[in-house]
């Protein structure tokens, strides 16, 4: 990830102009405001503002549940109590803001998360950068055997020589017949005054899913935690999976407290179905349980077995 | 409105806090910030957290519209495009958090905005205060006559009185009878300790609808501005207009530059029909139009005159 | 519950127009459509519309999977995967629209599940009836001493009489005022030709909150079972919970095969917290834990011990 | 556009399968249920399901403001007014489901909308079909000169039709190599047996954005039209149009009270702001007014010309 020397002036501008606030505010997530934090080849994710910390959240717990929850339960008492029982409005009480570099093709998955508010490049407007996404080398995965969505051993040898070769050169051709067909130089000039030049908005669809774009994506809390449940997931594609571990970072330094939560009762936690937990109880009895006895079919009975640690 | 003594703490503290933040930030709406703003007998509004300015909601477009946009157009020529031809999501961008009180009655106005998050005190939880909404003089208007949601002339003489004195009576025995049923003594305790004392998810059903209320409500600009186009026009309901007023006042001193393009193009707009444009042209061209040569009923021929300030 | 003669016409013309169509049609359901199903002392649910049954909800998962789910699942296999692992989208695919009569301290507690569509009757252009909620003896239960949002033992003797004759005089009364306020006669003449009348957005204030409203409450099936998982849960108020049990049953009509697997996979499931995990496993193995050596709060001990059906 | 063997057959037992129902049904739109509608050059929309009618959405209305809409107004009038005055929640009480097929780039300016229910097919789960938007010569236009968004002159000679063997060389090697990265053969074997073939969710991303794909998208009313609003505008670009065209024709046999509404109330309406009311007003009274004496910039001062039909 490199920036340009705009970027970085108006980077270095903008955590030069401090201020005095009343708000609440987070000096551990001060101190990343503004600074591109690296993510695959050339992605990356910057705070670009906040509102509210840990005490905002159980402020506005406060409002819901009076006075009582005052005696009883300190601060973070009642934040994990609160998550333990998806009590989740307090949570939408903070918000956050990002700049994100990223693929379109991670884009287009994380788009899907509707509840948020995004200011994306437009190429109908401006020309894309010549930036596509490469994967490593140990990113570079078969399909996987016996999961439909799920990536298996690494390729290696020529297989994965050409793959790389073929992702750089298609990517990087694209490009240049979306500049050639642009035919736009310098100042907005013709770059060879013959031709008109194809609009922008028509010669983008030439560019490829792993060409890098730009937004501006805004959350509150709760509904970020929920995309971090779905997307810090090792289900998650490898891709967005990168972006998501990076943002948990963040969270941490935001709201610690609502961070150690999330890990424990949303993260690290598993559901078990009516009959999970029937079997479970036999188990804890001493009794030995099938896939059949417990009325389960051979699939779930799979991620009974991993999730208990055990073999199937 | 009164402030108990706690909350005037709570507030002095809040204000007394001060910090230094790299964030975007508004001397004119810190100087408000956590301070109550009275609406109506008792109610207030107080803005309790902000994210963004005019400057952040340009940012945002600028991600989206490209380079280009930096040349062509200042701050404000740009936010007032982007209100005039409702590019809306770079006003999604800056957001606001406020603490309200109101009656219950609007309240369930108001919740109909849903895009919004909010905490509202819950009287499952919390015993309400004994305040109620009781209209002022000038505010104890008769049905309109010709238009089924409005109101019309003023009450006056005995039956402005007794109105006045049937509301506050009902409103005060049903919260006495609340409070009966409720039973509950310092601490805790039952006031009659021969009583069980009903459970308080029940006994708030006893409450009258002017009865006021206290939520936490956030939102971002966009969909604020949304609400005071709806709740800051005339034909809104006076008591939450009210509301939206001071909420109008707060924008002002927030985002002027946005404040100033939603008075200009939204507040104070007017949107014409097909039909009723047809007949805007033909009247600059000297015609004489009728109701019934531009094809539009009554209702909607009185409406277009109105905009126009005509008589129908 | 009663229903008006107009009311009682207008569902059996709704009942013998049937139509001829192309859509998925659910017999089971067409068989409860329009008829209102009592719930509480005087509201109603009845389903107006629906849109898809279980073969649409795995026709939309077979469109984003792809052709693979068709060998490897069949339809019952298939949306039970996608209960158990949250793909909640193609459970979005299904709608049904409601009409509810119901108490508007209920109706305040339904409207924050923010993701439908809702047409309420609004008390600024009706006259509201003269209809309220009174609880049954067997509803009519003390705090509980547990548990802040809960209800205890039943009240009895004469404290139950007390509070149901002042919910029943209060009510009547507020209403009795509501109506001499409005002034309104028959044909929207004046009752007392002597005074005004009361706006009608002015005299509802003076109503009770267990006054009867209706309204028309539409959503897709996914945002239904998440209102449901709350809902019809122990937790939830008595009162709403009636209603989503009723609606609970609606959708065992519609859609069975999704409606047994939220009941396996959700509203009979529960969550162990990575903490409940790590002692579980323990457990499994033969070992004693207890609280401390757990690393859990005694309250998430009690939690845990609740629902491994053990007492704590 | 093509359609399969299979998807044909699929498409005939869907139209042969009638059911009776009681619910509201629209002749006109169940002639067009299921069948493709034809849209560029390879993409369609389809109607899957629809739910309500024009009568449904008076009848949610009806609910909201009372019996006395049905004495003053007939459906046509009150649809008419609902449209005109923004009361937009009975039109949410309507929902319809598509299937559509689009190339990517225009499903990415498409899902910005983010009120509606999408299933699209995952190029994790599936392989995208060799399919392909390239513009027809009359579509293929240079970038306009006065309009950062739009399009000016159609290329033409030996320009065009280099773009086009461009387009369609690049999106076919593309593929190709895509394919040949996957090494997918028959039955989920490898076409190389000596090469472990890519991941489906790495391989896509040598995918170029003209690419189609296809969703499930289903949405209510109220957002359809707000969609339309903006997608069957001349400032749309131009592939984005041709979907929403197609969608306001089906919309017109669907509704067609409400369509005649939405044409003359907000897709032929203009809105004009405080500045453009008042010159109005004055140009009405026989003024000659100028941008100056308006205090208009130019630019809106063009805006204004160009709704009155004027020159600037």
């Amino acid at each position: 990830m490199e920036l340009t020397d705009a970027q970085g002036a108006e980077i270095g501008a903008a955590r030069a102009a401090e201020a005095r606030t009343l708000r609440p505010t987070v000096p551990a997530l001060e101190a990343l405001l503004y600074t591109p934090l690296p993510v695959l080849d050339h992605g990356f994710l910057r705070v670009v503002d906040y509102m509210g910390d840990d005490a905002a959240i159980v402020q506005a717990a406060r409002v819901s549940y009076g006075r009582g929850t005052k005696r009883v339960q300190d601060d973070a008492g009642l934040i994990r109590y609160l998550m333990r029982h998806r009590h989740s409005t307090p949570f939408e009480m903070a918000e956050i803001k990002w700049h994100v570099k990223l693929p379109i093709f991670v884009a287009r998955q994380w788009i899907r998360h509707r509840t948020a508010n995004v200011n994306e490049i437009s190429a109908r407007y401006s020309v894309l950068d010549r930036e596509f996404y490469i994967p490593a080398r140990e990113a570079l995965a078969a399909q996987s055997a016996d999961n439909r969505q799920g990536r298996g051993a690494l390729l290696d040898g020529e297989e994965a020589e050409e793959v790389l070769r073929l992702l750089r050169e298609d990517a990087a051709r694209c490009h240049d017949h979306y500049l050639w067909m642009l035919n736009e130089g310098e100042d907005g000039a013709r770059a060879d005054p013959s031709r008109r030049g194809l609009a922008r908005e028509l010669a983008r669809m030439n560019l490829t899913l792993n060409t890098y774009t730009q937004w501006y994506w805004k959350t509150d809390l709760h509904n970020l935690l929920h995309f971090l449940s779905l997307r810090a997931d090792p289900h998650a594609q490898y891709e967005i999976r990168a972006y998501a571990e990076v943002m948990l970072e963040v969270v941490k330094a935001w709201v610690p407290i609502t961070a150690q939560a999330f890990l424990d009762y949303r993260l690290g936690a598993v559901t078990f179905s009516a009959q999970m937990l029937a079997a479970l109880k036999r188990m804890l009895a001493g009794e030995t349980v099938t896939a059949e006895s417990a009325g389960m079919s051979r699939r779930e009975w799979r991620e009974f077995m991993a999730a208990l640690g055990r073999e199937a």
